[in-house]
């Protein structure tokens, strides 16, 4: 028995998120099926981010046991055959068998959020873009996405329905690039809370608009109440880049 | 009766292109229906390009005549209203009522094509790019694209299905741009015989490859045969960008 790790990129228009549920499609459903075919075995994967419906990834990571003897870096291939263009196994490789993808420490993860902004839509942007048509102020958004960076307390940046105790997180970086019509908002965190990445770029689209002030973002984090989920940026707009593991 | 333009964007993913056609959803057709709910007149519009199945575009042009009062430049808003998600109407104006938009003298149209090239596939670059997993050489692509530009007769680049008997058509420009892992071809000229700039970015991916020499190019272009059309590149990958009138 071996315990492989995959990185996986996905495009998850048409899914309902990574985590197996009874009403749609989910890509670890897709990953397990795949690892079925290929190995005879009844494998289930653990994934690291249990990213939403219509989330997309480029390095999302998850690990499987097997007996199988395809060498580690074989099962990428090997499943991409298997999987639908719009799901890829970027990399594979053995890790040991107590390696978990969540529970490790210093882990670091960056996602992007990205914007079109202009007068009219574009239809090449629309799958992996929100879009908004008034003028953004990217010296504001920066402004109040600088309250954002450091260890707080993101209680008042995450979704109601979140079942973690400690809503404490450290965002390390914090980046507001634009270029021709789209923004792209880079975050990297020690980790993140439910629908926290879309809060933030939802508070911060809205300090572009002019709706609120950038201060408005260092009282929405003192406050430390769910009262900021109305501005929730549609899950098109997210990728999930990377997972460090240190 | 006026005489409208329209600049049309679109994912040709889900089409079997622009022009009507019995066994397939087309852009003339749905831009046809939106018209006519709009308008209740029958309406039917004048393309200037007649793209492929599969291929996309930022800027095609057509016009149609119409008893509507409605003021030139709302068209857009009020056909995108009646669109799918994936047409969009970005602009609208009035034109003299014997503008076509295929016969004006100077017309200059831009296309780009779309290579990603890496080792792996990327989900959320399938769509809008062909994937190229050997790796490509720029500055022989340069090398063999030198060729191509000026006035020549492109038969040789033609699909052998074309119906046209002028086959001379004049490249104004031909560059190539690499940006992280995708590499952009982008041809500007006064007119392009059907799958022109298809067969155009397939010899140039051979030439890239190494399976070509630059030289080669040259030769394909003097022999004026029908010869490449098995190097035609995927339809994915072009998107036609604009097209000037002077």
């Amino acid at each position: 028995m071996r315990r492989i790790r995959i990185f996986v990129a996905y495009d998850g228009t048409n899914y309902c998120g990574w985590q197996i549920q009874p009403n749609g499609i989910t890509i670890e459903e897709k990953l397990n099926k795949a690892l079925n075919r290929l190995t005879g075995e009844d494998i289930r994967v653990i994934g690291a981010s249990r990213t939403d419906s219509g989330v997309h990834a480029l390095g999302n990571v998850a690990v499987f046991d097997t007996e199988s003897p395809i060498p580690p870096e074989r099962f990428s291939y090997a499943l991409n055959q298997r999987l639908p263009e719009d799901i890829v196994v970027v990399k594979s490789d053995e890790v040991p068998f107590d390696w978990h993808p969540r529970y490790q420490d210093n882990i670091s993860k960056t996602y992007e959020y990205h914007i079109y902004n202009a007068q009219m839509p574009n239809p090449l942007k629309t799958r992996y873009c929100t879009f908004v048509s008034f003028p953004l102020d990217i010296g504001a958004m920066r402004e109040g996405a600088k309250y954002l960076i450091g260890a707080h307390d993101f209680v008042s940046f995450c979704n109601i329905r979140t079942n973690t105790q400690d809503t404490v997180r450290t965002v390390y970086d914090l980046t507001i690039e634009k270029k021709d019509d789209e923004i792209v908002l880079r975050i990297t965190g020690n980790g993140f809370l439910y629908n926290m990445v879309r809060i933030i770029a939802g508070v911060l689209i809205r300090v572009g608009r002019g709706f609120y002030t950038p201060e408005k973002v260092k009282e929405i984090l003192e406050a430390k109440v769910h009262t900021s989920e109305g501005a929730t940026a549609l899950p098109n707009g997210l990728v999930l880049v990377k997972i460090d593991y240190k």
